[in-house]
């Protein structure tokens, strides 16, 4: 057995014990913990960033691995908010009585071991194990090689915090290895790690998704559409539009693809476009797009399948809602899509059509995260349809068991 | 593009038609087909009983097998059965209002496409087909080579009874090939497939669980456990003891360890040992146990994680309830335990501690089944934690997602 299954081993042992603890008191002493350890961590830190820079990694990169002390006190305002969170355990879900008197009761339980695999932001590391403690499991994290020393800095805090105040220290736990084999391992370590949710980039969910041996939750990837039909009121079509993929372009719940009615492109689009032109995003459009405006570059079969995750859009005029719904069944990602509309019918008919997380009418896709859903936290989106769909607070991270009480009944 | 391919697109195609039609209706039809088919069906099962006789198959797979007018009226209450049962989807979950006015619903939805792998029982054609339609997936069905003539002449009746009736008959498919490489591609279908359940021994299980690269839900090892506390009362433990190993000793609830608390072993174990005994039960023992009564054999390491799923049994005096719990984590597989107990203490650390499906005090594992649990149906006993815990309904195969409304909300 070797160090990884040990690891696995020892955050086992540890999550039995925390759900019996004050664990919104072992948040308390990470919170703490980190706090004390800041000075350590932001030199560690800044050893990193000054690493990636000089490989010449790009501008965004650095952006997300750099901590800075006003970054510090977001990561530990999260604790806090995870602390503010009513317990996910324990929560009686469903009761009711067998006809031989038996009490049957469905009672919410932690999954035991979560790991999360993550690219390159360090607070990513302190966000997901409050979240996955508070949730009464032990995290095993594994963080990509350009955070490696920032992310040993902030787990060795968060296991001196749980340590010094008597918690299992093994609760949290950090795969301290830049080779790409650990991750494998990890998502084949049937048994001893009841979850893992990857949180990252589409290559990153994909690795996950298709090396996994173990119960994994797919998140974020989002291909989102907004369908303008036929009865949409322009205006508001305008500011979805927009809103959807202006306000934070490289987020997975913004706009990636816009369809619009044939009867109602006319009217729209010529206006969409030049909005879109003024905010400075790049249209690429099918035939009947271009037809209406001269810039538009013209949009590739590939285009349509694509998360652009900066300031593109594809845009495309179909002949009916019956065509949205064909285009969006065949190249959505099951993240995020909406329609704008006034028709009653229309809203219906794509609401119970569209096979997807978030499934918006008249309000911009933007919306779907755990705090707008007043989730009080998220851990992810999921874009999967076992377990948990759309976002993910605590009470997705959380399983449960049957607890059944009788007085000697039998069969 | 292969003909598996060809069939699970197929079925994708159909299973979007499927919510709004009326299944009730379709589940009748099939039900109705399947009466009118029956001489064919009894007689093509007839071949494939012969065939598999002349092989030498054991007697209890030709059971298995084997179908007669009885065990078809059965399959038909079964579908009637489903029919009463209320529709899983549309079910509005939950419903908030975001601060800026959305509604934001929670609604039940289908899987899509669920693939179901099973063995040699025929009648579990029909029975998951009906369960899976219900729930508005399409199904596709991979039995055992043994009743593939058999599944062909049922599925072929379904589809008649479907199509007859205008509802598309791609909703229920067959994978009709002996080639074990199928399971494997039906298990890679990644995004052709949402879900695939495997049901029968646990050597398949294990085989789906480890070659699937597609969400599945893991049923039905057990390997149950029965703790005797030392406050239990010994007349109410022996009872427990009894029905969970002798009712029905092939099933996944049935019990296969007994554990025994030192300080109640000298009164309770010798009682229970002659019991066992009456009852035909061959006991594996520790030493402490085998000091007790000379005819008992001595239990091997292996026999402790080992489903016998026959009138086997395995006993060892433990020295205190901590004792009983750290075996049941090291040796359980998550299906159903049980305590028998007269402390609340006890009773209260055990359904706490115990990391399994269903957790017992005081009743007989061996109600773990989704018609116990007062679901009207079941398509298998789950023993993960993610997405479905213990017997699984209709409820368990349905997926959810978030509908949104607004009237131009934006962030």
């Amino acid at each position: 057995m070797n160090s990884l299954e040990q690891l696995l081993d020892r955050a086992r042992v540890a999550s039995r014990k925390l759900p019996g603890l004050d664990r919104d008191r072992a948040l308390d002493c990470i919170c703490r913990a980190l706090c004390d350890a800041e000075p350590n961590i932001l030199e560690t830190n800044a050893r990193d960033v000054e690493r990636e820079r000089a490989k010449g990694t790009p501008d965004s990169l650095i952006d997300r691995l750099t901590l800075d002390p006003e970054k510090m006190e977001g990561v530990r305002e999260g604790i806090r908010q995870v602390i503010g969170l009513p317990d996910p355990l324990g929560r009686v879900l469903e009761g009711w009585r067998h006809p031989n008197g038996m009490l049957i009761e469905r009672v919410t339980v932690p999954f035991g071991v979560i790991g999360i695999v993550y690219e390159s932001r360090p607070n990513v590391t302190v966000d997901a194990a409050a979240l996955c403690l508070k949730a009464g499991s032990a995290v095993v994290l594994r963080g990509s090689a350009s955070a490696l020393d920032s992310n040993r800095a902030l787990v060795r805090a968060m296991r001196r915090g749980l340590c010094g105040a008597g918690f299992p220290e093994d609760a949290v736990a950090l795969v301290d290895s830049a080779d790409r084999e650990a991750v494998t391992r990890l998502l084949h370590a049937r048994g001893r790690v009841d979850l893992v949710i990857p949180r990252g980039g589409a290559g990153l969910i994909r690795h996950v998704m298709e090396n996994a041996r173990v119960p994994v939750i797919g998140t974020g990837v989002g291909n989102c559409h907004l369908y303008v039909d036929r009865d949409a009121d322009p205006d508001m079509a305008l500011g979805l539009l927009l809103n959807g993929k202006c306000q934070r372009p490289g987020v997975c719940n913004a706009l990636e693809k816009l369809l619009v009615h044939r009867e109602i492109a006319p009217e729209f689009l010529p206006r969409a476009l030049r909005a879109l032109e003024d905010a400075g995003v790049e249209v690429r459009g099918d035939e009947h797009t271009r037809a209406l405006n001269a810039h538009v570059l013209s949009a590739s079969d590939e285009d349509w399948d694509t998360e652009f995750l900066d300031r593109v859009i594809a845009v495309r005029v179909v002949d009916s809602l019956d065509d949205a719904l064909e285009h969006i069944a065949r190249h959505g990602s099951g993240h995020s899509e909406a329609i704008a509309t006034r028709s009653l019918d229309a809203a219906t008919r794509f609401q119970s059509s569209v096979d997807a997380a978030a499934v918006y009418v008249n309000a911009s896709t933007r919306f779907t995260d755990g705090f707008e859903f007043g989730f009080g936290a998220e851990i992810g989106i999921s874009t999967q349809k076992l377990h948990a769909r759309g976002p993910m607070g605590l009470r997705e991270i959380v399983s449960y068991q049957y607890r059944v009480t009788g007085e000697g009944q039998v069969r």
